[in-house]
Formats: C-alpha cells, structure tokens, sequence
C-alpha cells in the first residue's frame, strides 16, 4: 500500500520545497519589501476569528507577484538573463517582471490579454517591457508566448507553472508565519496556483499541522472542481471582476495543492466587493478585488474559522480608481 | 536682550517637553499601534526627496487622534473618568476620544459641527458615545461644550489646546524618527496645531537640527497667516475640502508653533486631492484629504526639500468612498 492514496497525491519531483522558500526569501531580500502584517478589531469582530493579513498590496509593484518575478529573474544565468525575458500575465506578474528584468538590467516582453486593466498596462511599461497582445483564455496566451519566444530567442518565466516563481510567492508566508506565530489557518487566492502552492510550501513547512485554504471566484471556480474531481480542468471561460484570478490551474500547481490544500472556498464577486470595500473602509487599505477574496471567503465560511488565528494573504492593490467607485456604487454601501 | 525676540517667542509654561512625550508613548503604548512607515520609490522620483511616510491613518481609529485622546484620558483621575469625558471635534479626535473613553470604561460626549462626515459620526457613535450637534465654526462649538459640560459635570478633554493631547500627538513622531534616522524635515498638516506641535516637540527633542514645517489648506490658512502676523487668528470660517483641517490655532498651540515650526505650506484643494489619488494609487493606501496635504506641500514645494530626507505625516484615512469617487471624478485623472 501506498503512502499517497489516490486523494492525497505526492507532490511532483520539480515542486520547490521548503529549503528552496528560504534561498527564494534570501535572494529577493535586498529588492523586495518585507510587508507589514496588519490586523483590525473591527473586522475580527465581523469575522468571529484573529485576522492577520498579509499585506502584498503594500509590496513593490502593488502585487506579491513581485516576489515570484524577482526570485525567478535573479536565479537566472547572466547568459540567459542577457536573452530577454519573457511571460504572460493578465497584469500584476507583468508588471512584478518587467520591474525585476530592469533591476537585473534584462528585457522584458508581456504577452497581455487585450482586457487587461489599463492602470496594469501602464504599470508594465512604466517598468520598460515591451507588451504583446493576444485574446484571453490560456490557449491564445499559449500560442502568442510561443511566438514571441521563437521570434526573440528570450527565455520564459512563465507566470505560476514555474518552480522559482512558487517559490518566491512563499516567501510572503513565511514573513507572514513569523510576524504572527500560532495561526490555525491560511488563506490565499488562486487562480493559476503559484501563490497558493507557495503559500502551503512555506506554512506547512515551518508548521505541519497548520491547514491551507484557497480562495476562489465562483466565476473561476477551475480549482475548486479540479481539487474535487481530482483531475485538472481546462479550457473553461472565466467570468468574474477578479481580473486577477482568471487563469487556471497549471501542471506543476495542480499536484502541489492536490497534496497539500485542505479545501478551496468559493465566493460570489459581490461577496468579493463588499470584501474590498470593508478592507479599504476599515483598514484604510487599497485592494483589487482579487486581494480581497480570502476575506470574503472567511466572512462566507464563518463556521470553519470559529475562534481561530487565520493568516489572510491579501494579494494585491493594483485596481483602477474609477473602476472601484462603479462597484460601490452598484452594491447598497 | 532676550534671548527670544518677538520673531521667536518661548513657549509657555503649560507647554509639554520631550519627556513627556516619552511619557505619553509608554502609557499608550498598550493601546495604539506602532503605525508602519512606508516608502514609494515613485513617489520619490515625483517629488525630487526621499519621503517617509508615517501611516496614521492605519492607527485605531483611522486617525493619528487616537494618541492624543488616548494620552489625555489614561491620564485622568479614575475620579475624573468617573465624571464623564466631553469633547468638540468635527470628527476623527471625536471618534478617537469615544475609543479611548470606551478603553477606559469611561462614557463620553462629543460636540461635532452638523456638517460632520457621516462616516465620522459613524464611527463615533460605533464606539458607544453620545453626539451633541452644534454650528460649523469655533464659537459654536465653544458655546455648544459649555452647555454639554455644565449639564453633565464631565470634564474636558480639548482636541488640540490640551498639554495631554499635544504629548499624544507627538508619539507618532518618535516612532517615525526611530524608524527613519537621519530625516532633514518633517512635515504634519495644521488644524488647531495639535499635531503640529507634538511633531515639533518630539522631533526637535530628538534633533534640535531638523526643520519642522506644517501643511494647511489655502482655505483654511489661519495658521500661516496667523506665524506671518505673530498673533493668532481667530473668527474666519474655513473653506476646504480638508475636512479635518478647518480648526483654528489654539492660545496654546500657537506660541508653540511660533517658537518651533519654521514655515507653514500652503496647498489648494486641487492639490490636496490629487495628492489623496497618488497615495491611493502608488502606495495604496486610503488616507483622506487632509492626510494628503503634506505630500501635497513637498509637490508644491519641491526646491525647499529638493535631494532631502523629509517624514510626512499622514494623519487619517476616515474618508467616504462614494465622497472620495466624486472627488476623483471631478478632476482629469
């Protein structure tokens, strides 16, 4: 008999470990914010639970994306940085790389979905990359990140299927776990998967018993169906205002959260606004509505967090002003 | 000859020093929180200097207010407490005198302006104090507190013309200048010169050398007006959309001010705003416009603080968002 049984696969050879969170977390010190854990009576009241969160809409680039980007640029060979760098992203990796392709001195290409929030293209070419459209849905991003590989001979730093980026996006936990020792719990968005496993990587590596969450739109909810089918699903059409949690799981994320993620919480993207208006309202913080999906997931979960100390990863800030006050104003304040 | 002339007036008796300040951050230091200070490498390069951003508006109460009234009422009598703790304010030293009273076990009453921001009034009464409603402008509100304080037999606690309230005040100050050394100025915005007068006492304690300006809205520009003329302003009725900027100097505050601040920044309204949308958007971070007004003053001054190391103080962040959308809207983003 197996350890792993069917339900409980073991993680794939290439997955980063524990080890490879704190190198990440070393490597990325001298150019990534170590971000404030803030807390708020007021919404531990609402919640019935400690909140901590994690505050990556405070890190440079106004993602934890930065993280992941930095971790995997700097782990590059002079010779293959000096080939350019190229991604994918709907926004906040795009931006997090083309930032840290110019701290390494290296081009950047962002091959973009043409919806992209202006305020994240602005960002990407702020930083000096190059964009490159292509439709949304993975399969177009696929096939126009291919082109633009062939075409500029760079190398791909692929947004989440990527075992430095998972491994930088931990780095943010493990600030997390040691700012606020004791959780019970984490949480974090997912949408391709890099966060999260990275997030479970480094929570269950400095506490075993600690159990780790996704957060999910309804309207995304590729992870949530591939965890309880216990098969990746692809090729779906995502439909949600969490512009940052519209890509779908990868085939290094899937069997990492597989092994390692208790449940993924799924809520509405009206449960996701009123999530960030309570966040900017009583925490005088800007969040995009992806960053704010772990709370809403714990204010639509009350009874699986009774009482507990539960680590929030708020993912991001990234959202446009204008934007934001057409979703309060559609929702009753 | 004095060794003050009339330019430059000792400060009175009443006054506090340093070491109360040092007294005042030990005894609320249970209390409130230790507000981060953050830094934006893009706001840097807009304003020409490196800005240290002391982040009041993730203080209890969304308002740097919480020091002072918490300083002020954990330093009464438990006789005193017992009586009752009345205030005036137009909003956030209301609500921060509501929590700190709330703390204390003690009941409190707050004299706020009818035009006071609903959020405001919200958030005092949240907090389990009564609001007594008076005029727009000082003599109402003085008239107003008179009454509350005769029927009640509560004692005063003054939102800025108050020793207490001043050493309070001044502990935001100490953190910022322990977390960023070397500071060249520092910056606070100016209402009743509560804050601006712990802010000089406090980084004047710790380096007699740095300049300690204050930021005011044109609206509401008795405090410059009043160090230009060396005598105190009273009477005029502010026009700004600065909310928490439209008090007058005290008779306590302005002879320290006049010993200690070396100029006070004039912003207009367009300008307070814009710097509210750069915060929000490149730090993000919900502060109201007040709390946008020092960045505002570094913009519009930027020769007087040109390569230098400059602490701003960022009071509050208790702001309607449908209030703030409007704001934005009006103006070309």
């Amino acid at each position: 008999m197996n350890a792993h049984d069917s339900s409980t696969p073991a993680a794939p050879a290439d997955a980063p470990v524990y080890t490879d969170i704190l190198a990440a977390a070393a490597r990325i010190a001298p150019h990534a914010h170590a971000t404030p854990v803030l807390t708020s009576r007021a919404l531990d009241e609402l919640a019935g639970c400690r909140l901590h969160f994690k505050c990556e809409n405070l890190q440079r680039g106004g993602a934890f994306k930065f993280r992941g980007a930095c971790n995997a640029v700097f782990s590059l060979s002079d010779e293959d940085a000096a080939r350019g760098i190229v991604t994918q992203s709907s926004g906040n990796h795009g931006g997090a790389l083309a930032l840290a392709a110019r701290l390494r001195g290296a081009r950047a290409t962002v091959v973009a979905p043409h919806n992209t929030p202006k305020v994240k293209l602005a960002a990407i070419r702020a930083y000096g990359a190059d964009v490159v459209f292509c439709e949304p849905g993975q399969a177009s991003r696929d096939e126009v990140t291919a082109q633009v590989l062939a075409r500029t001979g760079g190398v791909l730093v692929h947004p989440f299927n990527d075992p430095r980026v998972i491994a930088g996006q931990g780095t943010a936990t493990l600030e997390l776990m040691a700012t606020a020792p004791g959780l019970d719990a984490v949480i974090a968005p997912v949408s391709g998967g890099g966060l999260l496993s990275g997030t479970a990587i480094a929570a269950q590596g400095a506490d075993p018993a600690i159990a780790v969450y996704g957060a999910e739109p309804l309207g995304a909810r590729d992870a949530h169906d591939s965890l309880a089918q216990g098969q990746r699903i692809t090729g779906r059409v995502a439909d949600t205002v969490c512009d940052g949690l519209r890509a779908e799981l990868g085939t290094l994320t899937f069997p990492i959260l597989r092994s390692r993620v208790r449940e993924v919480l799924l809520v509405d993207d009206a449960q996701a606004i009123a999530a960030m208006r309570l966040i900017w309202e009583r925490m005088k913080l800007v969040v995009e509505p992806s960053g704010a999906v772990p709370l809403a997931a714990v204010l639509a979960h009350r009874d699986a967090f009774a009482n507990k100390s539960v680590g929030l990863i708020v993912s991001g800030g990234n959202v446009d002003l204008d934007l934001a006050a057409q979703w309060f104003a559609a929702k009753p304040s």
